[in-house]
């Protein structure tokens, strides 16, 4: 029986989501390397090799540790390399193949110094998000990083690989199709003016929206969407989604009941879901609540919005109607905003047939 | 050598924020139960019994477990008590003094049932937070509450706690001091008309801002700040603290230097600080960067402010002047906004003399 704060986890619904972005890939014969920063778990790992999956991206060494560990042979690391966890970064590389992401010379200069095992190497670009990298059109730049890796031994130069995050701010499908279309055009350029000096070039791409809402991959040899494995009412609310797809739910028991101002306090606060959240019609929301089922979450049952949230708490904006059926001691499910920061925070899962699974800690 | 996302504490400026803080509950008469929510650290708890402090507060039942474990003969969960758990609550009170808060007949009514061991309970009071409780002039729902606890065996009422946490939105110490004494005098009101059937009452009171910026406790017979214990860069903006107090920063390497748009990149997301921020002259804020000399922050080498953050990635603003001084592979402090949310991400501390702390998993 639930009786605190659990993070729920449909393994149906996150196999069908695994599956569904899997044969998209196939489909459009590109690589699918999934990120697994999302569920940073083992098993829900292994659950992608029975799609064929068998390379996949981390966002963190230590995660491409844990990983590796875990059995798999060919990581990349989605994270502009840091120059002093090298010695990582080459045992890594003296067992599986690993690949690192650069957009500096220092950062090349000073691992092609260090390193005593050969690491792929892909050039964070910058397709317009702005988060970081080399912008996808600063070909001065480029030119600097390529005629250095040129010459490295232990850096060998894959492609270019970017984040299109700024989908994530998109306000239409529209607007995901012309980012997606941009970054696309940009790494194509790329690689036609470098396509005599490398010729075996890769162009890597990933973010869940547009693998989600798109299926058109062509130029691309790779996606590396990660979210799509759980995700969230942020991807809902992008329209990568439904609702029905997201898989985690964070279960949280009801503590006590505020009728007059319609507001249900749960056990399940920043330290559950994160703070991090969206705001829609001008309302915040840290998660949607639901009611749940024994260990299932009911979507035609919805209770309220998590309208606030403080270290422990959780506030639900309950309509007066619903409040009369809250009672002290359920249990309610909330579909997190970003379920990679709830999953990391709750650093296990319990699947809707109550197994427990472990992830990385 | 830090190489990774370090959670730092600095032992000496904690010892005299502990010390600080017990000195003041001591000249003013009143009990210091520390929360240790903030550090959630059995070594770090252990630190506040050279200060005479032998009763604590926590924010949930396993933190409670916890702290039991390690050798906390007294403890408050001050969270609305979750009916589900009361087995665990039970088992705890038959090895420790436990207290707990509730806020509803219900609760009152079903745990009187099910304990077989006996609690000291709180009615939670709402002196203007809004966040939870029943609001202390509510006199009606008080009474109903003091009636049933009055008949209870296992539930023994001690007395009204509140927790005034709408100092943290106070815009000036005056405010503060206006929370603090509209909060005494709604429970000192509470204490004066109950007093016939309680004479024993107990008033706990608790909030890190206005505990450290006043020292008169009259009237109350507890006091539960936590979060001084580091405090952080809230603390700093509200005026509890200044920065020089503040005694954890996260290490973060820096992986990019984008010196066009006077941003540096670090491997410091939201997975190590949390996406907790402050909003001052229009600026949001994720933490504070200062220069790393060794393992000690240097505050008089500020680098700028962490104005973005992603799960990995933590965007630095520096000015131009400083950009030039910060390089690949330095490492950069970084004040939190939020230590108790920073401290609950990072599950490890590392004393500015390299030792290792361990906290609640």
């Amino acid at each position: 029986m639930l009786t605190k704060p659990t993070l729920l986890l449909d393994k149906t619904k996150c196999l069908a989501n695994i599956e569904r972005m899997a044969n998209k890939a196939n489909k459009a014969n590109v690589v699918f390397r999934p990120h697994f920063k999302t569920h940073q778990s083992a098993e829900v790992g292994n659950w992608f090799r029975n799609y064929d999956v068998d390379c996949i991206t981390v966002s963190s060494i230590k995660m491409a540790v844990y990983f590796a560990n875990n059995g798999w042979k060919d990581i990349t690391i989605a994270f502009p390399a840091n120059i002093l966890e090298w010695a990582t970064i080459n045992e890594l590389a003296s067992r599986i193949n690993v690949n690192i992401v650069v957009e500096s010379l220092e950062t090349i200069q000073y691992l092609e110094k260090q390193l005593t095992n050969p690491v792929g190497t892909y050039i964070k670009t910058d397709t317009g998000y702005g988060r970081t990298g080399i912008d996808a059109e600063d070909y001065d730049s480029m030119q600097q990083l390529l005629t250095t890796l040129k010459e490295c031994k232990k850096l060998i130069f894959i492609g270019f690989l970017c984040h299109a995050g700024h989908t994530y701010s998109a306000s239409s499908k529209e607007e995901v199709k012309q980012i997606m279309e941009t970054s696309r055009q940009q790494l194509l350029a790329l690689k036609t003016f470098y396509y005599a000096d490398f010729p075996l070039m890769q162009l890597s791409y990933g973010d869940t929206p547009s693998c989600s809402m798109f299926d058109d991959f062509e130029g691309f040899d790779e996606i590396r969407p990660g979210n799509c494995v759980f995700y969230d009412q942020m991807q809902v609310n992008i329209g990568s989604c439904s609702q029905s797809d997201v898989a985690v739910a964070l279960a949280a028991p009801v503590v006590s009941i505020h009728k007059k101002r319609e507001e249900v306090i749960v056990h399940g606060g920043g330290v559950h879901l994160s703070k991090d959240s969206i705001v829609k019609n001008d309302i915040t929301s840290f998660g949607s609540a639901f009611k749940l089922d024994g260990m299932q979450w009911d979507l035609d049952s919805p209770i309220g919005n998590v309208h606030k949230l403080s270290q422990e708490h959780g506030i639900i904006k309950v309509p007066s109607e619903m409040i009369e059926k809250v009672k002290i001691g359920d249990m309610i499910a909330i579909l997190p905003i970003h379920s990679c920061l709830t999953a990391n925070l709750m650093k296990e899962y319990s699947t809707t047939n109550n197994q427990k699974i472990s992830m990385l800690f």
